[in-house]
């Protein structure tokens, strides 16, 4: 295996769906702290009535953060779960789509408000995820 | 679990390409009905001849529909089955880019004309789920 | 089973971190090269210093390619392994979004440079997926 891979197990599996005006970061957040999951894959379908997302400035080492409060379609979504500071971590971008079908996207921060939300969840066993500070991009990875 | 949440079992898993002229929403939904898929994630590379797409206007509760005959490559796409009306429906959300990789982006709907189409279908056992009418939302949810 | 279409069995799972500076298309070939996956779903989130996509002109029946860099956020991503020229090639589309949250995107094609990449491999077994030329699109499909 190459430094940083890992073969993984399948674990259990969720689908869900998340309530209106919930946080869609915490909320996946709180359902794998609840139910210990600690390395997962995750995607959502569904639609923000609020977006927040950021931008990581790789010259400058910071979050360049966005707010928009146009309600989006979520037309992509990948996202991952792994242990920051002992608790499980969503890692997650996302595409969004306006009434004109226009799109912006980033690394989804708190605040992204719901309308819809379906969730699912593919828990990976067998591997440790664990971010630490990284020399090399400034980033928390595992 | 919290409402809303199940716990699923992996099915089993199929991955096919549609043929060119086929309708994107249509020929994975026939597929799922002749195999008796009723619950999945699905996901799909490929390009379309024409792009048709909705945004839900979450304060008027309607589906504004958008046509785009450019021929676009399909950048992001994930979708969901589920039952609606007692037959295997997808719920689909997508990303779309133009020849100068300009995007665009939405619900898919009927009339999305594949050109090429790779499609994988990770069906999900153990779950219903059945979309019936939300009055939250005004939609149709499981 | 209709034409084109195969059931598959889920065979192993890589969880893993490309090196920044590496080639992202490439670095995941070589790794299922390496580890003789030679069908599997791929999934990546994070950040490139150089985004390098196409669009295939479906007239004309050839790529046109693109080549930006500006460092992009990856928004969106999907894609698979099979077997082009009896060796692992990965088919994949991503979408890539700007320090606004303005978004591109397209097929991959070499020369994307890496910034942070994790990668999600989920290996495809008892399905065949070899490229050969198709007449109706010009294109190497399965």
């Amino acid at each position: 295996m190459p430094p940083g891979f890992q073969e993984l197990s399948a674990g259990r599996g969720f689908v869900g769906r998340l309530e209106t005006g919930s946080d869609l970061v915490g909320e996946i957040e709180r359902f794998c702290a609840e139910h210990g999951v600690v390395a997962a894959q995750v995607t959502v379908i569904g639609a923000v009535r609020r977006a927040r997302y950021a931008y990581y400035e790789q010259n400058d080492r910071r979050y360049r953060e966005m707010d928009s409060r146009t309600h989006h379609e979520i037309v992509g979504f990948t996202g991952n779960i792994s242990l920051r500071d002992d608790r499980p971590f969503l890692h997650a971008h996302a595409t969004f789509a306006d009434e004109d079908g226009v799109t912006v996207g980033g690394h989804l921060i708190a605040g992204c408000e719901v309308f819809v939300a379906e969730v699912m969840i593919r828990e990976m066993t067998g591997v440790s995820l664990v971010r630490v500070h990284d020399d090399a991009t400034g980033l928390a990875l595992w």
